[in-house]
C-alpha cells in the first residue's frame, strides 16, 4: 500500500534574473522585466511530495511532524523573507524558479529519511509551476509521453 | 487517443487518529492534536482520475452521469456529514487521509467499469493532499524518481 | 537536471455537444444538458507543461517568451470568445474538453521547439480537468496503476 | 443580532454583448471580442448575500434548504447551459454581467421571504465580478467612500 | 487615511447541528444531514477584519503581531480540533456558522484593543461564508440595499 | 441601476518594511523578519472596485478597455517587477500594503473618470488584504459596526 503526502509551504522572497557574464542588455532580452536592477519578488508556495508504504499502524506515509520540521528547517527559514540572488545556493546559478525547485530538492534529498522524497514543485505565481522529480531518465512517465 | 477525466467531490466529515491498542499519551505523541478526544472534521475534496480510449462518436472518456451516479453512491452519501472512525471501512485502520484514499479507492475499484480508475486524490486541507494510485510498483512513474 | 514548467492560460468560449448523426433524443440521452440547442460556455484554463535540461547560464527550461507567443497564437487567439463547434478542429469530432485537450496537444506539437512538450489540461470549470499526455503507451506511470 | 449568509452557485452560460440597434462595427468597438459573432461563455459564480436577525433556537438566518430551493429553481434552472441571450430576461438588453446581477436580483427578491436579500454577485472570470445591492441611493455605504 | 485589514486565519473542527429541546424527527427536519447524530467537521477559514487610521510612521493598521497573538488566543488555540458542541461559547446555542461567527466576534471584542474590529467573517465551505458586523442597525450599508 | 465592478490586476515587487529614522532594532521589533535587510517579495492582486449606474445601452457601468488602460498605465506598468522602496510613491512613506492601497488609489483618482473609484484591495498574500475606501468618514458602513 504505497500512497502519496503532498504539503504545501509558503514563502515570500525577492529574485532578480541576472547572468553577471552578460551584459545589461542581453540580460533584458534574455529575461525581461525580471532582470530589472532592483529586483522584485514572489509569494512561492512550495509543494513537496513523500511516498512510501503506509504504515499499518499509524495509517500514514510519514510523520507529518517530521516533515514539518525538516522543511521549515531547510526551506522556509533559511529563504522566507529574503534575497534569493543572496543565498549560498545560487552563489554559481540564477534563481529561477526551475533551480528554486532543484535547490529545494537537494537540501530536502540530504535531510529527509531515505526514500521518502519523490517531488518538489515551486509555484512561482498562480499561473507558473515548476516541478523537479529528481536527474535519471523516467521513460514511460506521464509527463513525457507527449511527442 | 487515451485521455484522463478529473472531477471533484466535497464532502465534510468528523474523523479522530487514534490507536485503540496505544495509550493516551502514545496517541498524543503519534497523532499531536489530531487524537484530542472528541474529534474534529474537515471538508474533503476528493479527486477521482479516470483515464481511458477517446470514445470517437462522443468524444468523451466515459459517460460523466455513470461516474456521477457511482461516486455519490460509494462515497458521498456513505461518508458526507458522518463519522469516520464510525464507518465499517475503519473497523480495523485509523481514518487518516492515506487510508481514506486508500478506501475510495477500493470501493470505486468494485464499481466502476473495469480498466476507468487510474488515481484518488483526497485533499484534507488546501494544503495537504493524499494521493493513491494502486498497489503494484510502478518503476520509472515521475513521482519516483528524485533521489 | 531536468524540470518541467506549467503555465496556465485562460479563454473563454462556448460548445455544444451534439454528434449530428444521431438524433435529438439519443443526444440528449448522452450529453444531457450539454446539448442544449443553443450551446452554454465555460472559462476555460488551458495549462501548457513543458519539460527539459534546465539550462546551465539562464536556469530555465525554455523561453517564456517564446511560450507566450506560440501558446497564444496556436490557442489563446484562435479559440478564445469563440464558439468551438464552428472552429476547424472540430469539423468532424465534438468538442468536448477530452477533444478540446488533444487539439491543443496537436496544434502545440507542430509549433513549439522539438520534444518540450509533455502534457496539455484542460479544466472545463472548478471541479472538471481533461489531461491529454499523448497517444503512445505509458507502462508504469502512475497514473496507470490503480487496479 | 443580524448575521449575513453568502452562498455560491455555478452555472455555465453562452452570451453575445451587443446591440441591436448599431451596425457591426460600433458593436465591436463597444464590446470588442465580446461581440463576435458566435457568442462564446462563461462559467458564471453566483453568490447570493442574505442577512437578518439569527434565529435564537435554530442559530441561523434563513433555512438554507429554502435558500437552495428558490437559487435552483429561479436562476440555475432557467439560465444554466443556456445561451443568455435567448432568455426573456434578456429580450430587451444586453447580457452583460452588470445586468445578469440585477436580474437574478429580481428574479429572487420576487421569490425570497421578504427583507432577507442584500446582494448579488456574480464572478465572469475569476478577475471580473459584478455587484448589485439595489436600487436605492446608499449613502456612506463602504464602496462609496472613495472620492 | 482609514484602512482596513483582512487577516485569514484556519481551523479545523467538528460540530452537530441540534437542538435538544426539539426530538429528533424535527432536528432531521431543520438542519438535514447535519444534525447526523454523530456530528461532521469542516476547515473553518475565520477573516478577521480590522480598520483605523495608518500610523503615518509604520505605515499600519495595528502590530500584526499583536493580531495573531490574540486571534491565536482566542480563537484558535480554543476551538482548533475540537468539537464545538463542546466548548463553552456553544453550551446554551447551536453551534451554527452564523453563531460562530458571533462567538468569534465577542472574543476578539474583549481582547482586541478598542475600536479596530470591524468585522468577523467564517467560511465554512469553499461556498458558505457567513458575516457578523455588530448588533447595531447600520442604515445605509451597502450590504442592505436590495428591496 | 446602481452597479459596482471588480477587475483584479497581478503584479510581482519586492519591499522592505523600514523606517529610516529608527535604528536597526527598533525597526527589527516593529517590522519583524519584513524589516530584513534586503528586502523580500509578493504577488500582489489590486481589485479596483468602480460603481456607477448601468448604460442603458451597452448594460455596462464603465468601458473595460479604459479601466484597463488606465490600470495599467497608473498601477501595472510603474510597480510591476520593481522595488516598491525605490518608488517615487514611498519616498516619504515605508511600503506597506495598507499603504500601497492608498497610493493606489490615489493614482485611479486622478486617472479615472470622475466619481466612478469607490475602492482599492490590495491582496499581499493569500491571508493578508488591505483596503482603502477614501478618507472621509463613513457612518453606518457594514465595515463599521463592530463594537
Amino acid at each position: 500500500m504505497t500512497a502519496y503526502l503532498g504539503r504545501r509551504y509558503r514563502l515570500s522572497a525577492s529574485h532578480r534574473l541576472f547572468c553577471p557574464e552578460w551584459d545589461e542588455l542581453r540580460n533584458q532580452q534574455t529575461f525581461g522585466k525580471c532582470a530589472n536592477p532592483h529586483g522584485h519578488g514572489h509569494n512561492y508556495v512550495v509543494e513537496v511530495l513523500v511516498g512510501g508504504a503506509v504504515d499499518a499502524t499509524t495509517g500514514m506515509v510519514m510523520d507529518l511532524a517530521v516533515l514539518d520540521r525538516v522543511v521549515r528547517a531547510e526551506v522556509v527559514e533559511p529563504f522566507d523573507h529574503t534575497n534569493l540572488n543572496l543565498q549560498p545556493d545560487f552563489a554559481s546559478m540564477v534563481p529561477t524558479s526551475e533551480n528554486f525547485a532543484i535547490a529545494i530538492s537537494h537540501r530536502l534529498q540530504r535531510a529527509l529519511p531515505a526514500g521518502l522524497l519523490r517531488q518538489v514543485r515551486v509555484e512561482e505565481t498562480a499561473n507558473n509551476s515548476f516541478t523537479y522529480t529528481g536527474d535519471q531518465p523516467a521513460p514511460g512517465a506521464a509527463k513525457e509521453r507527449v511527442q
